[in-house]
């Protein structure tokens, strides 16, 4: 599907993390697109690729606002330029000065909680320290892991204990994360999934406000879910991350092909292992990372699926062993027994392969900068963060 | 074990990763001493820790030279004054330039290689630049990776190939690495694969030097197979990394207990699904890592061990369950029924917990920087660096 020029690849030192940008393009694209159709404001989650140039061009085809998993993405977006940004992750109460230093900077930054405790703590904070707060509330609409049940009690107590301390906090809405869509691979279960996160945080908004309380804001979503609901009434805008590269296990949950993953590491062939069929090439689980999400799922592609240099698939060849700078590459269901297969001569020492990750949020994390091919086969250099 | 003050670790942002200097210091000097005790040289594999402050403890301890797993490791260290630098990995054509670079500052830099094709690679660029490269041979004893086997034609046409160009490449030695190990977790197992591993090793250097190519370097190692070995006769030297800090992974293997491991990860409580007996913190996989190595031993801790402030692990609470940036704690064996047990309250919000990992390698690799916590109490920040 892409044009690219690959010869400018061989220049790079391996292991590198290499994104297609037409892919990427691609995936943004479809994303917007779809959330344009279904009347949302679209709000990405940058910790997939933490990486500004990536942010931008979401930003560009139509985003409003970030998403951020750490405050240390908070800080580097917003120094970017990003202003509007969830910090998607229930705050701690030690990292509320620097969550604070950021508003008093100007970021339009909103926290969230899940719990009274959290929410007095934020309260309490702001008093102390002359700041308000914006927080949300995180709804648990599928059980996989943080959040209030939207028909608890708990519910309307943080949201009066947010109203109670109006000088320092106030409520911004609610936001929910299906994170349990990943373990789905039909579209009629993504879609009734989509459809249990949406109710599920309207509700939670609804019930807010018939306590008479403000809730402006309902966020919803996960790559799985956005790209499977069909009506997103009561929901004013909807998050998801790693659909901008995509990666082995969004393939296997049916939510992209392959063809659509953006994100590959380059590697280069060292050694060889011919009586077992074994390639030895430089990207190890250090790489990769030691995310094997597709382990349970239909396919399994061991560290990563391996692609040529155009990325295209070559066809049953995965990393299948990963040390820390080594890569075991072999052919599922057993090496090739044509007696004219010299497995030495047909991956060489020094040949080069693209490899699909498993999942690009955890590869990605592993390198400090992209190397972003561009459609005229020219390739950049994109930094990324890390750490806290 | 450790008579740390602990109160500063609360200062610190969360996640963090804590070594406890005084548990690694036992760990350095345990190994240090037994490869005296044994007659050999220790070479340390500082991909572990990729920081300067730890390889110089291990230096002064008496090692000598340093094991790398790539060339960004080789230029870091030796920029900070390592000189004697085994890069074992075997060497990518592509690499060469870097290597040679590194040789031409003045650093005593052996490369790796375990294939007639890349010994003639390193020739023929040694030959085409002017520069000599030292190159040991890789060894394999035991099946699980890299390397020519002893007993094999390859070994010896290796070595002829670097004689051959003399000009341009000497045989510094052949190495091995059986990684094999790491499956294995009875003292019996263990001594029988350090004595395979040594003798195998041992057999290689004996050919080279029977067909008439000098071997001054045999080099053996992993963490198992270095603290289980009774003999190391015919051993130069002995390479290891782990056991700096050691692990869950050690522990299972039966090398360490749970009380020498000297990395953590310092977490924040941010939540409870109290019905579920989780308490949610804020160390996930991107501080941990996904690596789930104790997934298929004996104990499996999940995501790692959870432990107080002063390193003491809290009996059958792991981390079960990591999102990015979410941990979920819970009992193994099912939560505590104990009608006064109110895990909200027990494990409070802002609460902190350190947390012991699967693989130190792997875990330390997500953080730009380690908090050392001295006997005192007192917290140094150590840089660690990444990438290729």
């Amino acid at each position: 599907m892409n044009t690219l020029v690959t010869h400018t690849l061989t220049a790079i030192e391996t292991p590198a993390a290499i994104i297609d940008v037409g892919r990427m393009q691609n995936n943004i694209a479809r994303m917007q697109d779809r959330m344009t159709m279904l009347g949302v404001k679209f709000r990405p989650h940058v910790k997939t690729a933490k990486c500004i140039e990536v942010a931008q061009l979401q930003k560009d085809a139509g985003a409003t606002g970030i998403t951020v998993s750490t405050l240390k993405e908070a800080e580097q977006f917003f120094a970017a330029g990003f202003t509007d940004i969830l910090y998607a992750v229930c705050i701690a109460p030690n990292k509320l000065p620097q969550a604070a230093a950021l508003i008093a900077k100007g970021c339009s930054l909103k926290v969230l909680v899940d719990s009274i405790d959290a929410a007095r703590a934020v309260a309490t904070y702001g008093q102390a320290n002359t700041v308000k707060f914006e927080v949300w509330i995180e709804i648990d609409t599928d059980g996989h892991r943080s959040g209030v049940k939207p028909d608890s009690d708990t519910l309307i107590l943080i949201g009066r204990e947010l109203a109670n301390s109006s000088t320092s906090a106030t409520l911004g809405g609610v936001m929910t994360h299906a994170g349990g869509s990943y373990a789905l691979n039909t579209p009629e279960s993504l879609a009734a999934m989509a459809e249990q996160e949406r109710s599920r945080c309207v509700r939670a908004a609804v019930r807010l406000r018939d306590a008479g309380l403000a809730c402006p804001n309902v966020s919803v979503g996960s790559t799985p879910t956005a790209l499977s609901a069909t009506a997103l009434d009561g929901v004013t805008e909807v998050r998801a991350g790693v659909y901008v590269f995509f990666d082995l296990v969004m393939a296997n949950v049916g939510v992209c092909s392959i063809e659509d993953v953006a994100l590959s590491v380059l590697t280069t062939v060292i050694g060889h292992q011919a009586d077992k069929g074994w390639v030895i090439v430089d990207a190890g689980w250090m790489a990769m990372s030691r995310d094997r999400g597709t382990q349970s799922q239909s396919v399994d592609y061991g560290y990563g699926q391996v692609c040529d240099l155009q990325g295209n698939p070559i066809e049953g060849y995965c990393l299948s062993g990963a040390n820390q700078e080594h890569g075991i590459m072999s052919k599922s269901g057993g090496q090739n027994n044509d007696p004219n297969f010299h497995i030495v001569k047909i991956f060489p020492v020094g040949m080069q392969f693209l490899v699909l990750p498993n999942h690009a949020c955890a590869t990605g994390a592993q390198f400090p900068a992209y190397q972003a091919r561009n459609f005229d086969g020219s390739i950049e250099t994109w930094p990324r963060f890390y750490g806290w």
